[in-house]
């Protein structure tokens, strides 16, 4: 089956719908989009939009099946399926990473973190030489790259050779992958730059 | 004068161009798009318009002023006049920012962070209390929020009410701020769970 990505806006809606529906009364077999959206404050429309993306089990008068919205909020935000990434650089962000909540409602958990210079306070920095034995053993989904962009290439290929196919990179290069490898690049400096320009010319 | 904001894409170029002109031999004068973009490997449309919007100094045949793009591309930059941001909520991901380098680049600089619970062994986090007097005493421009959700709101009312006109919010909620606030939001889980559901999609 053939779908597109669902919007970073509406997934960042979705864990807002599974807790609200989760929340009512078992006996509540239906809701509309109406009562929703005002339950959650966001426009009808929105909603409407919003749960097409996941599910098109909606119906005029009746409204959602609420055991059938949950199973496939569920299923695409991978609640039953708790999918593995692994952090790759245990430096101050990727330790934040490490201990980070707020990845299981997404149905992420990270659990170790790989280093080079395994910081000896914490179990759950490994040394990079496990990295293989490791991803052998676990079914690891994503790598997360905080290591220094002098290695990121040689991180990548680490992972991508382990059978990684995601790639999340917050070193600032741009990464050669195959075709095959989804990568997903974050850079909080130029985040920050990027507001304060804003706010210099709203000050201009 | 009204200017429109710089892509992020763009804003992300800049230091490579700045980095390689500052690199060319003293007695360079004039450089052309054609070798910014060869010594690069960008494309050349690329780098032209880059470059236009940061300066309108290109000439056909003779190419950029190399020291006037410099002095422009430093003053987008802000390499010169260093701005402050400051960190509220000194945990994990607070600590990181906090000890991050990479925002120097962009002319930006985090000495200091905030928390209810200041960290004993860290002399750069303050007690929430000093942050008025802290703002009222350095040029703070930019105020970084890693607290958790509950207080994320109060923390951005404190950070407007001292003055702060630009909000780089890490907590996942939706501010209430004045319409002179300029605010970004950054969701890590979320673009992580938009990741693995690209993920998802490349393998059906």
């Amino acid at each position: 089956m053939e779908r597109n990505p669902i919007s970073r806006a509406t997934m960042g809606r979705l864990p807002a719908y599974l807790g609200f529906l989760e929340g009512l009364p078992d006996d509540t077999a239906n809701i509309s989009a109406t009562t929703i959206a005002k339950s959650l404050g966001y426009g009808e429309v929105q909603v409407r939009k919003d749960l097409a993306s996941v599910c098109s089990y909606g119906r005029p008068k009746i409204g959602y099946d609420k055991q059938s919205l949950i199973v496939a909020l569920e299923k695409v935000l991978g609640i039953h399926t708790l999918s593995e990434a692994i952090v790759v650089g245990a430096g101050k962000l990727g330790r934040a990473l490490l201990g980070f909540g707020g990845f299981e409602e997404y149905g992420i958990s990270i659990r170790v973190a790989f280093d080079t210079n395994p910081y000896a306070g914490n179990p759950s920095i490994y040394d990079i030489s496990k990295l293989p034995k490791y991803c052998s053993e676990h079914n690891v989904e994503i790598g997360i790259i905080t290591a220094p962009p002098q290695v990121a290439q040689q991180v990548a290929d680490l992972l991508v050779q382990n059978g990684i196919r995601a790639i999340y990179c917050f070193a600032t290069v741009r990464l050669q992958l195959p075709p095959n490898v989804t990568v997903q690049y974050e850079n909080i400096a130029l985040s920050l730059a990027h507001l304060h320009q804003r706010l210099q010319i709203s000050q201009e």
